[in-house]
């Protein structure tokens, strides 16, 4: 009897235990969890306030519905107008821009097309008319989803292609039931643009996010990041003040490598751009292009400040060579002054571009950095033996650190084999033979 | 008279030369896009039987709505259907699913939640009603936006969320008018999971594409672009055959852009990939995301072959050194062996993932091409003063191919001031103060 209490207890305590446990858990998930939308939310406040907007924007849609004389003018064509709202919502105005336009358009010329095909099928009698109509949805469905392969129409157009087959389908298959089409394809037409309509208030005129701006910022941003790289450098390898301590924890080490993955970004950026209208400092022909020859500029740097990092992380492993110390001396001195000048021309250019002023022609640090490359070059070309040594040294260097990667790749395909369960060869070949043996 | 014929004459022989060189215009420009269509369906035929999928799914859609019996059970929620797969039919199996199952999943949750509200918002009165379901739409459109920026629903659940705020307020405000609100509901739900149902079956049984066979052929076609280039480095440039011609227009000297730029690609195969169910040599449990790890690997490795081409441009027109053959024979070689054995061990790495089997633990190649790197090393130790002076060279030269690489940067922000019609700085300071003197 007392066992069974005490068993009861424990079983009891145990329980309690886990409830416990289970409640902490749950406690901290949450905890986590808020800790984590409020820094979504600090690391970009416009979050917020774009949430806000969508909000807004479909309370604001969804009066027409409750209002009832407005109601009487749309009828049920009002839900349309919800939709479009939910679908065209983009963060940036340019996103608003391009999926509103596009939809608007877009359904414009299927619903005349479709009304036309309409027309068409009806003039083949009762029976044919399905026939008619489902060989035309065939069609031009399959045609306008072929046009979705072409790339220009990928990048621009993607979205009205879609709402094109959309309205069309939709237009046509329901023309065979209802009676009034025209009139059913006006009503939609203007629900859907006073979707559009709304949509583009509340992104243009309530804190507005431009994307033209994001991708100015994000190029000054990325020329910054090359400077803090190149700054880096320059203080702890080859300033006075270098230590000689390991550098493989440093955070300029790792700066450039967000550069490296800005394309994508960057190209929707870019898109996006070119549907605003003028806006601050920026025209409606501003030169969008432009910024993303930049980005892949800048983009070639970060992959070459790559294979520098991978070498300056070991340069104050092994210290400076002591044989020849004059040589190094002048060495260091000119690799100084190159990423010194070099990061200032950096800094300089992205002020430039912030502050939307011409960058000075004579840009007095990127002339000093050429010329301490150009006299670097020039000073070891004297002992023609050394340059040429070190061009081919700098090819084995860049080799063997390429035989370093592609053998960190080695062990990466050996784990998805595990991982995957790759089929062993040798149990086909010489296993088999072995097994017959024995 | 005659004058005036002449004139009359001229005037019709440009009319005409005109007309012909519009219409020459238009032949040309219809046979190029013609060409363009036709490359882009012979690159991958398998968009060509994408579309016509798409045109198959829409019309197979469509006869739900034509048949009178089947158009008695849905009605005009028919149409749903018909939107449903227009939205929802993807390129890949992956995306299809993706999109479905988000969308039918969505639907689901967002019309049972939109249920509800309408019970609670009936109760409040007749003029409460409208104002209460404003309120509820306007909180859970602005919550389920706010959660699209959490980076792990971004990526996977973006789709599903527009679904759910689309569905919730479509139900939401359509129940103020609506009288048999489950009823619209459940038909709408229906024709969803039908829409979804014909997307699949089309996509998966008829010429389906796999995201994770593309995904698994380009990790393996990745591998063999870097293998590409290494063959041609050897062969052109420490091979016996070198010619020592420039190397510029060569093409493996580019093979590996397309890695760099795979990112983009690769992450959305992936994502797709998990959607998937297990098909061919794959199980739904794949390890689809080591993929990604041995992307970014491979990208590491094309941003040093783009610091290597550079060199490897310059070390023909420069030739080799002369002063010191003997140490130069054996760097060449050196070279040699690390890139031709490099190249064979990723030759081996691709046919093993091709194939599935597991890659040879010893992998003869690799250790080749690790013992030649570590023989350079050890060669060159023995003259300490070399190696140190080599290790400092190489980041000599890195910093100055930087310094170019910055020097375009600079062009091609003066480029985008001049385009941008940036403003002039020297106005407002120095040219002031000149104008002022005179």
């Amino acid at each position: 009897m007392e066992v069974q209490m005490e068993n009861n207890s424990g079983f009891a305590a145990s329980c309690r235990q886990r409830l416990c446990s289970a409640l902490d858990w749950l406690r901290c998930t949450a905890v986590g969890f808020a800790g984590k939308l409020a820094r979504i939310a600090r690391d970009d406040p416009r979050r917020v306030a774009h949430s806000l907007k969508v909000g807004l924007a479909l309370t604001l849609v969804s009066v027409l519905y409750y209002v009832t004389p407005l109601f009487r003018g749309f009828g049920v064509s009002t839900l349309w107008a919800v939709l479009t709202v939910v679908v065209v919502m983009e963060y940036t105005v340019g996103g608003t821009l391009s999926k509103g336009l596009n939809r608007a358009f877009a359904t414009l010329v299927a619903g005349f097309i479709a009304v036309v095909a309409h027309l068409v099928a009806n003039s083949c009698g009762e029976k044919g008319e399905p026939i008619v109509l489902s060989v035309f949805v065939f069609l031009l469905a399959s045609a306008a989803t072929f046009s979705r392969f072409i790339p220009e129409v990928k990048a621009r157009y993607d979205y009205g292609v879609t709402i094109f087959i959309l309205t069309f389908s939709l237009v046509a298959v329901s023309s065979y039931r209802v009676e009034e089409l025209i009139r059913l394809a006006h009503q939609r037409f203007s629900t859907i643009v006073i979707g559009v309509f709304i949509c583009l208030c509340t992104t243009i005129f309530i804190f507005p996010v431009w994307a033209g701006e994001d991708l100015h910022k994000l190029a000054a941003g990325n020329l910054d990041k090359l400077a803090e790289f190149l700054e880096g450098i320059e203080s702890e390898c080859f300033g006075e003040n270098a230590t000689g301590e390991s550098l493989e924890s440093k955070a300029f080490l790792h700066v450039y490598k967000s550069v490296l993955n800005s394309k994508a970004t960057e190209d929707s950026l870019c898109n996006f751009a070119k549907w605003e209208p003028g806006h601050g400092k920026f025209s409606f022909r501003h030169p969008w292009s432009q910024y993303q020859k930049l980005g892949t500029l800048c983009r070639q740097c970060a992959s070459s400040m790559e294979a520098l990092a991978s070498y300056v992380i070991t340069l104050t492993k092994s210290q400076y060579p002591e044989a020849n110390p004059e040589l190094c001396l002048k060495v260091r001195t000119a690799c100084g002054e190159m990423s010194l000048h070099s990061a200032k021309a950096l800094r300089e250019l992205s002020s430039a571009i912030r502050t939307m002023t011409i960058p000075s022609p004579t840009n007095n640090h990127m002339s000093a950095a050429i010329k301490a490359a150009k006299g670097l070059r020039n000073e070891l070309s004297e002992d023609a033996d050394l340059m040429q040594v070190m061009h081919v040294a700098v090819i084995a260097s860049l080799l063997s650190e390429l035989v370093t990667k592609i053998k960190k790749i080695t062990e990466s395909v050996d784990n998805l084999a595990q991982l995957a369960c790759f089929k062993n060869p040798e149990k086909t070949q010489k296993d088999v033979a072995i097994d017959i043996k024995s």
